[in-house]
């Protein structure tokens, strides 16, 4: 129960990108992220209301997907401990030497036993604090990274791992119909609010998107506004609307690169430990969008590629047992 | 040029609905227009910012549709007026009395040249203004009717009919492709905003919907967030979103009969009387939604019967000779 | 009663300032109008729903104030007409060709009955059209002029050449207490929105504020907090807040050289020909702000100066022969 | 550095009322906090997101006042090495049975070194969560209790107790001017929000306000027009603004006894361990009011009086050592 270590929130993370002045006309100059640092190959960028270096990288790379993501950890022997436990699952780990990640400490690379690239990471140098600088707000005005939402095939496993292991608390889930339901999905949580880290059943190992906090209902309005008119129109996947699971407002986006981010806002304050999850039925027309709009079928299709820190290839896909959506869409398509 | 009448704005419309309490539970209790008086087979509302009698008369009757559709006018002469221009073109019409609609003056009933129940009024009893009894709103917030969307064969005719009998100005068009392109739909007015009356091509004579203004965006997404937890997720039928045509943004229900109104914010002030219509392809993905989601067959499919003031029954339909949606949505069916 | 001429709407105004550069960076880089034209001496600014040239012209000049202000008329023919209607009550008038004033057609300059310099125009440049142009919008999006405040000594004889000589309509007013009260102030009407003109009771001819409209509350919410994060911090003079009167969302400003111009959004159609005046009494402590807050008394204190084209200097002022303010500020003072 | 407990947030507040059913008109009827009991003498309110009985307690009373302020704590073994802590630093601890404060399982009541009456409990009885019941939103729409505000003459001697014993993080803190300022107010949380306490320098013990969460900027002004339209003119003692310290967006509140609440929305997540504290100079004017705004004197004079739970009395007052508000104030004073 005394873990060793205590996970502060989801941190950062690592998109693929294939043409990086492309990539940063998508997320800097349109969507308005702050640049801290770029070089040859890598775009550093932070949120308005990051006080770090960053909790977005580009990477220019020959195919799109995901490097890896990461969670802040409280202490540097909080990443020992982690070392330890990812082992012990027969997970692989390798240590990043300060500096080797622009703006990071020493930090852990990991291969979680699900096959994620998952880096645990302390130390981020300081960085200016934008949130009132409002003459530098642009575009959607990304606040911070929110949460990561990853599919895989079993996500029972993963909830074990992520709340026995890892200490994670548990504010909503998905599960099947039936009299013996599965687990379909789970919404998970260090740091108070909906989550830090979702688990969703499908094709994986693989990340379905990252979700970064807004300022409001405004801003993802104008946002789609905005993206309408720059020659992002195919890049509005979902939304906006209202969730039904976290009750968040959203926007899924993909970049050109098909890579995808969700603009979040209005979640709400999970700090009580007592907290009972919420519970969805899988067929719940209500349950992704609240206001009953379908998903389309490209969001339960499409998700990035994850680039394996010890093969330093993507990741092979395994299918799920259980179905991977909901009845309706499998009887749409 | 000199038309002898005035017509100042769209001013009320009366939808047939087949049980009356389920009515008021939408539009009053859910949507928040104010009752402004009932009696056994009418409830009689207005909008917030309404300081007449009514602007949406809910009449019990057999069958959903619309009973009339109004304008206001600015003085009685003009009605008179008006009765020459009507019959002058086959019109049929007939003298409706004082009080016998309540709250309302003489007033002129016609059947346009196109099938139309289309009633022209001067006088309308005053009411309170609610617009800052703010203790008064809810829901919706519907704050005043706006226009009125009308679906016919041949609205190059209509178009004839309203600008140059009727005195109205033009401020969006939507034509087909091609080298000699139809005219398949335009935004009138005679009001300052972008319209009174929209007329698109499609079976008809048929209303398609009556748009109602509300304060801003956030209004209607707060209706969106009540109308799925009170049991109307159903009626949701489109949006919310941006419109290319208007600017404005939208949520389009339907009511528990079917008939259909649209919650409208945010389009712009048209006073300049050379105003250049804007124009619109009809396949231009963004004419509809700005945001380019596609709009529901339902919308092109649907819209409410409208019932002659000369025979008491339902107008015959005719269908257009052009066709009555976009290319993709044709291909889609 | 068939005046001959159709005033449109108030079309635009010139501010007379001491640093062009100054002005443009609050104008057009932080508020986020349009810059249309410049030339040395001269910017002319849109704004994002303008189809014409400009609503703003900022004029290099020893001293600030205003140049003039502009209502546009119909046709040419009314230009004529409105001549001889100033010319009959003792105004001075002046034609000025097409192109003296940039973008703008044939105008007629006047010196009004009060000391005004008023133009009546009816061409004007067309020009792009921003409206949908999401990525051009910034600072506060400013959409269109709205309206003239003016300030002068007799309030109720500028009403009756407004309403009875120009063919505005009333939509409310402000009155003194007592028992044979003096009307105090006038909002008037010629497109369908609360006011194109307010008449207020103060020493004059002056111009208390140009008012700018914006899309919604949250523009100006936006708009405080980037004027407070660049530099304009004492350039908030009033609000953020809710009008009494209106029923606006407002924010007053001071442009560097003092020059006031109001953020305005929110009010009421206001098209029908027998609106009844909402009646406000002057001492009514939400008549201003609707929550309540005091207005500070340099708002009453100062204005702009006005240039008479008769002479190229600034007007006269004479002091109002009733009190220029609520009583609440007569006592505080 | 291991307490022994596990402070989750502020849960809780308990306000003195004269009036029982006047308090009730403003906290459930206008502001709409959810009403989850009452008796004779109290009434139980909880927000929209909240999952448990209450979050405030309105008690029928001779005076008005704070009967006590409450933090949850994450399980009972904490209670007893609260005791254990408080009582070493000469406070008073007594044992509250459960239900003895409805829906309340055991607590234990303090007051603590500063004379704050301060309830630590761990089980609330869960109720339904409204969150997604939009039918039942109204009024300000208040979502949770967020923080609560006191003050006292010493806050340096506060700080170390709220830090170092209860192991609070501190976000922000206003310091004084001069070569060697004082600590005069410090924001402190437990939860990742901006704060759960914040203490200021002024006579007390007293509190100043409770910190009532809403979901976004239009639901406060949304408020304010309706408090202005109920009869709360008088309600609103300061904004709404943007506040410096928090970023948030507030307005404050004087209940008909002229308690104080905060209606309080857009902070950020403080989740970072290592989080650098915020500083502000006591002088600054954008400190409380962004937009530069001045603070009504009421603010510094007003705050409530705290009932001991040892005498039942209402606490004596001490003035601070150090200056209780801005220099601007004091000259204007």
């Amino acid at each position: 129960m005394e873990p060793g270590f205590d996970i502060v929130k989801a941190g950062h993370i690592e998109f693929l990108v294939t043409d990086l002045q492309e990539a940063r006309r998508f997320y800097a100059d349109t969507l308005g992220l702050v640049v801290t640092e770029t070089d040859r190959s890598h775009i550093y960028l932070r949120g308005l209301e990051d006080r770090h270096h960053h909790c977005l990288t580009l990477t220019e790379s020959g195919a799109p997907g995901v490097g890896h993501l990461a969670f802040r950890v409280a202490t540097e022997a909080g990443l020992k401990a982690l070392e330890g436990v990812v082992r012990a699952k027969g997970g692989y780990t390798k240590w990043v030497e300060a500096g080797e990640e622009k703006g990071q400490g020493k930090a852990l690379i990991t291969e979680d036993p699900f096959g994620f690239p998952v880096e645990f990471y302390t130390k981020m140098a300081d960085e200016e604090w934008m949130l009132q600088k409002f003459q530098s707000y642009k575009g959607a005005k990304v606040m911070r990274l929110d949460h990561f939402n990853v599919m895989l095939p079993d996500v029972a496993a993963a909830y074990d791992w992520y709340v026995k292991e890892l200490g994670f608390g548990c504010t909503e889930i998905t599960e099947t119909e039936g009299l013996t339901p599965d687990l379909w999905a789970a919404w998970l949580r260090r740091k108070h609010t909906c989550h830090d880290i979702a688990l969703t059943t499908g094709k994986g190992p693989r990340v379905h998107h990252a979700g970064f906090t807004v300022a409001d209902r405004s801003s993802i309005m104008d946002a789609a506004d905005l993206l309408a008119s720059s020659g992002y129109l195919r890049s509005m996947e979902r939304g906006p609307g209202r969730h039904g699971v976290s009750n968040a407002f959203f926007l899924y986006l993909r970049d050109p690169d098909g890579n995808r981010i969700e603009l979040y806002t209005g979640d709400y304050v999970s700090a009580d430990p007592d907290w009972v999850p919420i519970r969805w039925k899988l067929n719940d027309p209500q349950r992704q969008t609240f206001w009953g709009a379908p998903t389309p079928a490209s969001w339960f299709n499409d998700a990035m590629a994850v680039r394996s820190p010890k093969t330093g290839k993507f990741a092979e896909l395994t299918s799920p047992r259980i179905k991977d959506r909901p009845d309706y869409l499998l009887s749409a398509n």
